[in-house]
């Protein structure tokens, strides 16, 4: 698959063909001759692996506005996990366009260690598709998964990634380590970093400025108390 | 807890308590002076972390005596797997001298690619005990854990991990990584490697040779229908 935009290189054309190829379809050209970009208001640290088929088929906005509208869910996802008192995570496993998984940070509910976003999501997926090979999906998520879920993301063979902010603690895409790009496993994963990011980060800021008032609110009424 | 060993250190006693303590309780003499060995037939490549406290409060042989029941159990578990047509690798979690969970490999029978034997018996415990923050806690497991088990062993905040043979193609603890010798992580696992490491090594190698002389038999009947 690795050689298909070498082909499509301007070298390989005729002088007449690039002037019709950029006439009719500028977009695609464009996402050919230049190197794969984040879709999001930030720009990707990293962009590797595949490419992305999509980007293939469609001009680069569509693809973006694609990604863009997957992680809209996946927030929606992490705003429930707020709601509940959760870190605020969330993702949504899509498979041929169509969501087949969703999930939100689950740890406290659930009192289960394994139930975040990415976890639940992929074993959604694996039950809604009967196999646990999750080939032709794209996981959406609204951060850089741990390691352990980039593990089950590995596992799952899940060819792509999206996710939002990195997490430079325990990131393990990127932060502290890049599972995606070691050839020690037998399935390469590709990323996509950056899409709504400052959404995705806004969210997590906002939730734990909120845990951290909510925890000097309760400390209050106790120094008043041992005032009186 | 670092410093507990080292209060116990010969350069810290009276000669003439070194003399009564030898006297009495050899064996547990025996664990404080010298580094932390495996319990099985095959010699510990790394022994790390906090001390075990079983170790101090009873002889050496002791603990490796449990190690190895323990140790047995989960081959136990294992053995249940092969039963299944799966990838034989079991695990129990012990909590304070009690199993809490225990699992086995389901990849194939659930469909699910998050059903490792770890994460099984990780997700049990967490829901006997009620709580995400498996403390106080003993995981056995037969084969070396992955990234996705290593990381959901931290997680879990689970304190001590023993297993039985190294994984050389995804073992997370020492093989392609070792998360437990890594500071980066809040949390820290002691690791004894090796308990009945043979035993281990040898189911596998057993199930993986049973499955390719089926597969040689099954291709034989279609070799013999070709040529009539």
């Amino acid at each position: 698959m690795f050689h298909r935009p070498q082909l499509c290189h301007p070298q390989w054309l005729p002088p007449h063909f690039l002037v019709v190829f950029t006439r009719f379809s500028c977009y695609q050209f464009h996402s050919i001759i230049r190197p794969r970009k984040a879709s999001s208001d930030r720009q990707a640290k990293h962009s590797h692996g595949l490419w992305n088929t999509t980007q293939k088929l469609f001009p680069v906005s569509f693809a973006d506005t694609q990604d863009r509208a997957f992680m809209q869910q996946a927030l929606a996802e992490a705003e429930a996990a707020a709601r509940l008192g959760e870190v605020p995570i969330g993702a949504v496993l899509v498979h041929q366009g169509a969501v087949v998984g969703r999930g939100y940070n689950l740890r406290e509910t659930s009192n289960d260690p394994t139930t975040h976003a990415e976890m639940v999501a992929i074993r959604q997926a694996a039950a809604a598709l009967g196999s646990w090979r999750l080939n032709d999906c794209t996981l959406y998520v609204t951060l850089e998964p741990c390691v352990m879920c980039m593990g089950a993301i590995i596992l799952a063979r899940v060819p792509r990634l999206v996710y939002g902010c990195r997490d430079p603690r325990v990131g393990a895409v990127g932060s502290i380590y890049d599972f995606s790009r070691d050839d020690r496993f037998n399935h390469r994963v590709e990323v996509t970093e950056g899409v709504l990011a400052s959404e995705c980060s806004e969210l997590l800021s906002g939730f734990f400025r909120l845990l951290r008032a909510r925890k000097k609110e309760e400390r209050k009424p106790l120094s008043g108390e041992g005032d009186q």
